[in-house]
């Protein structure tokens, strides 16, 4: 495994990781995850994703069961949890949700309890919140730090705009700043990593926690011909999702990207994510792989972004279409 | 029901909510509370304000028994306490009233235990202490949200000048400053929110929680003709008040803003709450119920308040004469 | 009872205070402190000083127990300890006396075990430390008052410089600075209240809380006639104290004192007291009474003082001839 | 014994203290370091250094069951830590080395645990971590400060630039910086002490915990007719240090010094130790004996220091060729 520092911080994460987004709880049981976390772990993998949304904390409660099973030393690995959405869903009460002090605090509690561990090496603001000043945000986070309940706090889908102003409130009232920014990156989605958030990496430093690299499913080719049976968007919950990845021409273009796998020697899905971890600004993409083989063919990712010369990356630029153009000056 | 932001904080409270003054305890027993309180929180109130002073701390032991018998989720409501007063009256010690850390911290810890509950959503300085410095209370207050014992602080019938100094003493030691006020507003006491609150408002954020919405129940129009026996008023502690509320011309204007009511198909009572909450610069109005009809009357003045027009409330300023008026620069 | 702010803080102490010097522990036992103590509760003293060195803990020990015993409500009163000396006299191990951090954490551990406690209201520096930088010093108790091991802290003997450099430090790392100051102050020893503290007082605020109103005894007028068998300078450890007493005209300046005492309808003691706090920047004297009797004459200088015409004070400055000189400009 | 303050602090160290390098554990069993640690605090050591890379945990586990069985005041001592390597030599985990906040908390803990102790004196970052930002250290300590786990902390083997870093993270955040360094120092390793660490002396004020005065054994002149059976240096894992020390002509240097030695009745280790001692800017020279004799005969350098006269030393610094030029301006 290789790994790398989360942004300028001393923490380093390896490079490809397990998440547990609405897959853990809904689509496997404990053995199954207790098998996959097992896997991740001996292969080096460092760091576990979770948050509080996650199938309405039950990915949590799940995670911690396999972490206090596993008796791995607690300072062998490092996991997180996010806090915006509640755990209520749409009967979520007005402070439940958000990034107010009081859900901040209370939030951390509970993914405390729920993940049965004394303190979260990370903890993220899932969204920004418009309704809360971020002072509020950075005071919170600086207060958790202090009372030894989370290490390190950041970001999940924020604009640039907004993780430069928590620097900023840091820097006024000599707080600690976010170290981390979780956001979507995959070649659909380019313009954050690879556009808005380059002043912060360049002058300020952020770890970066890619959620989504096969872009919900879409890079690894099983839309191709259609959505399989009891797949993720076969859910009728992921209706939103599946509008928007097949509106468009997007699987025509997957098809295109085919090619290159086939002369990389890879399959669709690792070359996709050795795409992700080929760019120096990501710290780590998170897998979402619910099999063993899956997860096995993921972490080959790892001897293929060697792979992604300059020529490469044209030619897949070029079949894509994503890539952003850069300001002039 | 409607929740507002608290100021320029996250937190979100609805806009009318239940408070406790001497009410509680000593006009109504365990299970009025209960059903008071339950039926508050059906509808959506997530709001219960309390006091240490408050019957002597015995409004906040029968919150607390109520609330742990609710079972309710600690994290869907928000329950407050004040300090000032002390719990013995006049029998209080000189380190046992006050804003001196001393008292602060003791004040704090005691009420947590009152109310069973490990944290203070809200901390209220019920008043201005001209014998403490604003920068101890700044500290002070600091020192128990580090510590996790409150979540936000604010003032109670400070003036202007004092909340702002609390504002430059946080700026100067890089602390938080107050969120919120708890000021009477009503249709009889309308300087403070509407003339010298508005520079603090405008330029720096400050939450209000109102109490004496109705006037200490002069606006119900129920002193119209006489004291009723068994009323608040009634009770010979509360001379001070009935002198206040009685010495003028005070009824003549309730009688008058009864045909605004009438006009308007509601009550009294319920026009006057819907004028307080008709005022943007109020986050909630607090209501002291003792009755359940009383408190679904009350209620309705969620749906009688966008009725008032301009036009309404013109008439209602020239029935009452007591809008403030602004200096012209 | 009178009470008085400590310094600009909201803390009010009585004007009159229960120390316990060598006297309690070595002179008297748990059942005259307890008689003691109570007479002085029930008078409305509030405050009851001590010190880790006073009989080497084992006076702290005793007013724990006595307070445990009495079972007065802990927000009622005000107790302090002092750190400096250690516990162990002459056995002393370099780390556990002075004002570094480790002595400072550790013997504030140590009192509130003896004292039976869980905070101090008050910790004082027993005595300025040249070996222990005093950013050290302020950034210690600052971390105190955060834990809530403490509430106050303040100094003893420093010297006005010490003790601006001590608000300097807090200024520049926006800290909480001293609170008051331990003097020692009487009718021979005026310097540092009338003169050195002058500025301190005026531009930043100071309590003061009175060692030895009766300079050791002296100023009861028992020495007059010699040194009595059984009182406190008939001790062997007490030979400094003795010589330090009796190596001038300090007896004959008692003698004429005794005049105005009679006058005023007083005893020596009482007028000596009286005579202290009569000063504006006194807080509190503390009283050293090991009988009741002693302690109910004490008490009397609360009547006494406002009889301290400037008429008086003048006759007594011309007997005693210890009235500091100010500079001119 | 003497004792020395550490640095500009007001903690005070005994001149010389007992360390517990490679040998404790490996080497000696707990009833030896029993008997040299009893030696030790009874000719008045104060200070026991350990750290959590030395023997991978066992040393400090050692040294806890003596301080456990001892039952010494634990305010009479002074025992340290040190975070960097981890405690799994090769094994270890990315995040279970360096000095990233995780490694800097989570090390905390367990050293405090295999001490058995609830807070470490002293606590060093074992070497500068050029993947962590010193402003993440700085900070981290500072929680460990507040949170009581930790008095002071300090550095080992780290340059003057970044020490003086730390003082500078420090100052701008208004945090405490370090208070001491860990260096190597002795007669062939002269420069940080003498050179690079002089403006920090001078300026800031650092205390000195020295290792290795003795330079791996070499200066007791055991290596003299080679490398003894059973000595630390016969030990596999020692070659580099073996290389190190036997590659030039530093035998031949240690021969000469022995006639220093001899015309001064002491032992070749007395005078290196001594040697070491005689700079003011040493706080305290950690001995690493294993058994009684030599532990004895090491605390002579007490006696032997003051007869360290300048033509003394200037003879040694002929002898050894070791004495740093300093620049001219």
């Amino acid at each position: 495994m290789e790994y790398r520092r989360l942004g300028k911080s001393g923490l380093k994460l390896s490079t490809l990781s397990l998440g547990s987004w609405v897959t853990f709880h809904q689509q496997i049981d404990d053995s199954k995850a207790d098998m996959l976390m097992g896997l991740a772990y001996d292969r080096g993998i460092n760091f576990f994703d979770n948050a509080e949304a996650y199938a309405m904390g039950e990915s949590e409660k799940m995670m911690g069961r396999v972490l206090k099973k596993k008796q791995w030393d607690r300072t062998s690995y490092v996991v997180s949890s996010k806090v915006f959405f509640g755990i209520h869903g749409e009967d979520n009460k007005p402070t439940q949700r958000g990034l107010s002090r009081k859900h901040l605090v209370e939030a951390c509690n509970e993914a405390l309890q729920r993940l049965q561990t004394d303190y979260l090496d990370l903890y993220f603001c899932h969204r920004p919140d418009k309704e809360t000043p971020i002072e509020e945000v950075v005071w919170t986070m600086n207060h958790l730090i202090q009372q030894g309940k989370i290490l390190y706090w950041g970001t999940s889908e924020w604009s640039a705009a907004e993780i430069m102003e928590a620097f900023m409130v840091a820097e006024k009232y000599r707080l600690i700043g976010p170290t981390m920014e979780q956001p979507q990156y995959n070649l659909f989605e380019r313009t954050k990593l690879e556009k808005d958030y380059l002043t912060i990496f360049k002058d300020v430093g952020l770890g970066t926690t890619i959620w989504s690299p096969l872009a919900s499913g879409l890079l690894t080719g099983k839309y191709n011909d259609g959505i399989p049976e009891g797949s993720r968007l076969d859910d009728k919950k992921m209706e939103w999702l599946k509008n928007n990845i097949l509106n468009d021409d997007k699987i025509e273009r997957v098809r295109n990207l085919q090619n290159v796998a086939d002369e990389l020697g890879t399959s669709l899905a690792t070359l996709s994510i050795a795409w992700t971890i080929s760019n120096p600004n990501v710290t780590t993409a998170i897998l979402g792989a619910t099999r063993k083989e899956q997860l096995e063919e993921n972490l080959k990712a790892l001897e293929v972004y060697p792979k992604l010369t300059p020529e490469v990356k044209d030619r897949i630029d070029e079949i894509m279409g994503t890539k952003p153009v850069l300001p002039m000056f």
